[in-house]
């Protein structure tokens, strides 16, 4: 009953035509081309876990109005942000990639536009092209007409990792220390200039700095971490630092003291007025990993080429906590609280 | 940020708390047990396919406003068929069951009225009870504030077969018989009396002859079929007869012929004018399983207690064709077209 030019009909037919693209690319790739049997087109698709290994899912909801502004970001940014988001979970555990599956509900009349059309076609190249470069084929989904007018998509990532080697939240202890990848703010920075300015970014390009346009997921690093054994837990720092540190100390049942003068503050960050602190603490969406390590860990400067930075140390009491200009204080956490 | 009472937070600690008593439930099962090693709680879950399995990935939308409405659809029967569906792909290619993933979108406010609560409590007791009779865990997904008043659902089932024998569209040849389980139209039938008279079904029970309201996936007789090796090439009965007719063929690069009067016809839908045709054909829904089988094959005539009728055959010509009072006519798809 959809099949009107420019309905879900050529929806399917537009991400089939490009997904294919991503899974020739992959053939190359003969780990990889085995894990996904079956593609878009039966009643499921169909992977292979690689030999000895466990399998990882994450779901990821990118909503119009809740998580991205059709005015403010590009469609190419909220097409590489919806995969990234759940890339950057396969990280936090030390996964590598298999399969991503799209769900998109569009607006009742949005490709008959060549406005939509252009979205449409610029959300799937920031989309493909990040699955592409992290070696993930699109295999399959959903689509269908929105039942109002914003653009609805949720997007589950498939991993796999060795079998039970995957880093997780609750594997910290009292007196390991505490470590954040890259740095962070800058998300939330970009973002309050994006949301000011936001003609400046329609054609942002390159690609490479823009931390909440194009947020680097760092599936190298967690994949390293996991490899060299070097860290005791780990999760992603997608909903802020605060928030993420107190479900990594719940999940492993310790405190933590965060040291203020440690933290790495992005240079988009580092011109507000208390010099960004408040965006690296709470910001979010920076999608570096934080992570535990025992102390008698010997922690490289950079792990897969991207800084990394002891910001801390894990506690026996259950707090955590800022020590800032030699004072301690609570940190509450401050970010977004959404991940099931 | 959403740490109001009744906001997103409540909603993952209700559904944490319900789906736990899930994997409780199917702990009991050691073979699904090991399934799921590691659930709702870190950045992914963590899933096990058994040896020699390969894993099956299926995603649907249920949308408010295009899947279902609120005004008419118990609550219930809401969560129920957003299972119901992706359980009847995993049925439709011979698969069990492993884990679900529930990405759930509210409207704000929805959780702070006592109506929305109850709506919530219901759309989560028909979901987590036919995944407790379908030994499905619900092991994760996502939560979102909806950006509009409608409430969005999408949710992910993964199965497993054993490696290389799951049922595929694709298998079928010229020559083949073609099959149904159970009966055809009733879930449209339901569905039209539903929308005009919605009062009578607002509490539905027993919910075993409710095919709109409780479609019962034919997950026995897919895996029956799968392991007797009776199919030869199976599809879900979701788009409607013909649509998902269309796509078999296409798959198997054959054509088929069906015999209007070998097609079962729901009792709900026999009372139309025509005796229920247009609704077999195109109703869609009904969650029945399309299958082709060697024609040397001997059908049993019910499979894991289901009956099972032969509607027609598959021929060279790739076209769809209906015999019906001695003449034969195209038979054009005619339903839904949604799947990725």
């Amino acid at each position: 009953m959809a099949r009107e030019p420019g309905g879900e009909l050529d929806l399917i037919r537009k991400i089939q035509l490009r997904s294919g693209r991503v899974s020739d690319s992959a053939s190359r790739d003969s780990r990889r081309a085995s894990a996904v049997t079956l593609g878009i087109g039966d009643d499921c698709a169909i992977l292979q876990s690689p030999a000895g290994h466990e399998l990882l899912v994450t779901t990821d909801f990118s909503l119009e109005g809740r998580h991205f502004d059709r005015a403010a970001h590009p469609a190419r940014s909220v097409g590489h942000r919806c995969l990234a988001r759940g890339l950057s979970d396969l990280a936090a555990m030390g996964a590598t990639p298999l399969a991503a599956f799209l769900s998109l509900a569009l607006p009742a009349g949005l490709q008959r536009t060549a406005r939509g059309r252009a979205w449409v076609d610029g959300f799937l190249d920031g989309l493909l092209s990040l699955a592409r470069n992290s070696g993930t084929s699109l295999a399959g989904g959903d689509t269908s007409a929105a039942p109002g007018q914003h653009i609805l998509a949720d997007i589950v990532l498939t991993g796999a990792a060795p079998r039970g080697r995957s880093l997780r939240r609750s594997g910290a202890r009292a007196g390991d220390a505490l470590y954040v990848t890259g740095s962070l703010g800058g998300s939330a920075a970009e973002l309050a200039q994006l949301l000011r300015t936001p003609r400046r970014f329609r054609s942002a390009l390159p690609e490479n700095d823009h931390p909440h346009l194009f947020p680097r997921p760092r599936l190298l690093v967690g994949q390293a971490l996991r490899r060299r054994g070097l860290a005791s837990a780990a999760i992603d720092v997608s909903d802020g630092l605060s928030t993420d540190l107190h479900h990594l100390c719940a999940a492993s049942g310790v405190g933590a003291m965060v040291e203020a003068a440690a933290l790495p503050i992005h240079a988009l960050a580092a011109t507000e007025e208390d010099g960004g602190l408040a965006l690296v603490l709470h910001g979010g969406e920076d999608y570096e990993l934080l992570f535990a390590a025992r102390p008698t860990v010997r922690m490289p400067r950079t792990v897969a080429g991207v800084p990394v930075r002891r910001i801390g140390r894990l506690t026996r009491s259950k707090r955590v906590l800022l020590e800032r200009d030699g004072r301690t204080e609570p940190l509450d956490s401050g970010g977004w609280e959404h991940t099931l």
